[in-house]
């Protein structure tokens, strides 16, 4: 990975031996996912913490990277002659991170494809359902149905990944993907919404393969340390 | 384009004139976004009506291709020897095209993070928030406040959209791409959830271009005529 190279260069330079890949990021269920990556593609990087609970999210020094003042946001100073590459959502962060290093994800053919249709589905069905689940379970006095409701469209897409992961052992296929890190992010969180695996057995079989890759634990246990 | 060659192909040979590119769509947000881009890219297809009114997306030959029960899905059966392409998430089939076609997505460099920047912001943010407004403006008695709240959502995300407009002509960068086509498809109804482009004059300025692109004019007509 080019990172590992310029670094060692920078030491044989005499220069600084940091990292060029900054990942700011807190102990969330889309920032876990960088680190996962990074791990698994043997990367040199650095977690910045972005502490959620003080709003450093939402300072303009944050802003001025993510106008959407989210984590995580990564930032790659090796890469270009015109300039840093500041780039935020977690999945563009994992599309970009798989072509720098060419693991992950298929170069082309039919499976590269999957792997984009569940990026996107993660994104825009599983992740938001995650997270609505989320707010519901940490307020004070939710509405009576919100609750039931909530957790509902979790186990619907809950049966879409079930659907998949009966026919294959992956979440786009045969391989073990960046998709697969996209998904395991918020499922990583299951409990904590009160959404349970039983009713999915393939989808509880691959989270547990997934969670006890050894990449997967070591981010996890940086992810977590972030906030402590 | 392939589909062209292998239609006169077929074509010389006696055999049917029929597109090797299937779009199963309705006149929805996410569904229009692919036959903008096709347009665009100058391709062969063939509309596919799922009339959602009718629950045609909730058949089991329709699952068969989405489990996820939604539209569009994007079928190409010249793609490779090991069987048809079958595809669902409208960005997904954006990134499937323009790689197929090699237009609307850099191949490399900072642009192309930038435009999966845009596609998953669109994906996890702006969609989920028309959305959400969508389904408020529907209801026959929606909850006090809820309009309200989903509205001040749809606006937030509006705000990180104008921040990039008035740095950039186009949401990626200084270059049209299937980015723009992402966001687009819910922009396009804005009116319908009761949102406004007031108070955001870069968003203004580039809907109204977008909008008046010829491709666009006739992928939104193609896409109303499915529910006439």
């Amino acid at each position: 990975m080019e990172p590992k190279l310029e670094r060692k260069n920078a030491v044989a330079a005499g220069g600084p031996a940091s990292p060029t890949l900054e990942v700011f990021a807190f102990a969330t269920p889309n920032s876990v996912k960088v680190p996962i990556a990074l791990e698994e593609m043997g990367g040199d990087y650095r977690l910045v913490p972005v502490d959620l609970r003080r709003g450093e999210h939402k300072t303009d020094a944050f802003r001025a990277m993510n106008p959407d003042a989210k984590v995580p946001v990564l930032v790659d100073r090796s890469a270009h002659a015109d300039g840093d590459i500041v780039l935020s959502e977690s999945a563009a962060i994992l599309v970009y991170l798989a072509e720098k290093t060419g693991q992950l994800l298929p170069s082309d053919g039919p499976q590269r494809g999957k792997v984009f249709e569940q990026l996107f589905f993660h994104a825009s069905g599983l992740s938001p359902a995650f997270l609505q689940a989320f707010r519901v379970a940490i307020q004070a006095s939710p509405e009576p149905d919100a609750k039931a409701r909530a957790l509902a469209e979790v186990d619907r897409t809950l049966g879409v990944l079930e659907h998949g992961l009966e026919r294959s052992r992956y979440v786009a296929g045969d391989a073990y993907s960046i998709a697969d890190i996209a998904h395991f992010g918020w499922m990583w969180r299951h409990q904590a919404i009160g959404a349970s695996l039983d009713r999915f057995p393939a989808v509880a079989r691959w989270y547990d393969e997934i969670a006890a890759r050894p990449a997967v634990v070591t981010a996890v246990d940086k992810t977590l340390a972030l906030a402590r």
